[in-house]
């Protein structure tokens, strides 16, 4: 059996867009082989809502559950990848003509985003597409417990009411935000989507690797 | 068919021991409901060597691979935890005659070190049970292409010439150290260990999960 493995997680550093108005991680050599020390050393101080990341119920919910109590059965299993080339939005009509097994707990969302990839370091794009009001309630109903998408949120850029956010994590469903889904098209995949354990935090860094056996 | 999952990784905060001389990580709200914000948005600021972490090949052999080109098929797929629950060190007369099948590519030690995780927050323990330089060695003639301890290194705290580092890192082996392996015993599971993929870092926080379909 041979096995093929898809890092969708992008390269972790300040040359990918920071959302608007954060700064960006500063990663740095506390010890340096190059200066005499006798190892390498480093620290990175960053917003846990940068790159590839996970976002957590408290992010939008004052008081709901933490990066650490996410469920990693929830995050580790297969995933289906639902190909919307063209779309800005992801509605619920649009997954209601999608023909998504009813049993499915886990969708990553592959749209036009994943080509802004081709250059890690562009400056943030505004108008990404990402889930739509009733697209996110159709998530919710259907019992979804894990979504991702490939650009930096789950919700446009131009939302005024964080409806999405609210919706999706309102209703503990995961959220996966920052893929690069180049790699992959439509289909199960094994997935594992494992976002550092920081006690009380509101989102969390994550590596997401998706795999099949041939 | 049901899935059994053990999450293997330490709780992320600054109750954890940090290695004598490194400063502990600060986890703080950038943007606070409780203080009026519309949503609550944290920075984490850390050597990327705290907690349940990988160390990169650059973390001793200057210029050698960083974390970003760990190679995700080593860190996903069976993974063999054997138990050494006396030993102060592991050596190769230790591990040629733990019976370890020859086609193992990742083995984790569970040792007496797994409990002190009983206790997140004790002060840092320097007679933590480690790997002996000639188990290095051992485990390097044989192939192995992962190995993870279950405290915050690979080697001994009194060590003075760094060759199990040395010997582990410079054949390329992906070394996890500060897993917690309480809820686990010796056998074959399934394992995703995945590391953030910070550019040219020399190291850097992974969440471990191991699974087992029943």
């Amino acid at each position: 059996m041979s096995r093929t493995y898809y890092d969708v997680t992008l390269p972790y550093s300040p040359d990918l867009p920071a959302w608007p108005g954060e700064s960006k991680p500063v990663i740095r050599r506390i010890n340096d082989m190059d200066e005499g020390d006798g190892v390498n050393v480093s620290r990175i101080d960053a917003c846990v809502h940068f790159g590839t990341h996970v976002d957590a119920p408290v992010h939008f919910i004052d008081g709901d559950r933490a990066a650490e109590s996410l469920d990693v059965a929830v995050m580790v299993g297969p995933a289906l990848v639902v190909e919307f080339p063209d779309a800005p939005a992801i509605t619920a009509d649009m997954l209601e003509g999608a023909g998504i097994p009813h049993d499915v707990d886990r969708i990553l969302f592959k749209t036009r985003n994943s080509e802004l990839w081709n250059n890690p370091a562009h400056d943030f794009f505004e108008d990404f597409a990402a889930i739509a009001a009733d697209g996110a309630q159709w998530l919710v109903d259907r019992g979804v417990r894990l979504v991702g998408v490939d650009y930096l949120s789950i919700e446009s850029f131009h939302t005024t009411d964080f409806a999405v956010h609210k919706t999706i994590l309102g209703a503990g469903i995961v959220a996966v935000e920052g893929l690069d889904l180049r790699p992959v098209s439509g289909g199960v995949y094994e997935m594992a989507c494992l976002p550092m354990k920081i006690v009380g935090a509101d989102g969390a860094p994550a590596r997401v690797v998706l795999w099949r056996d041939d």
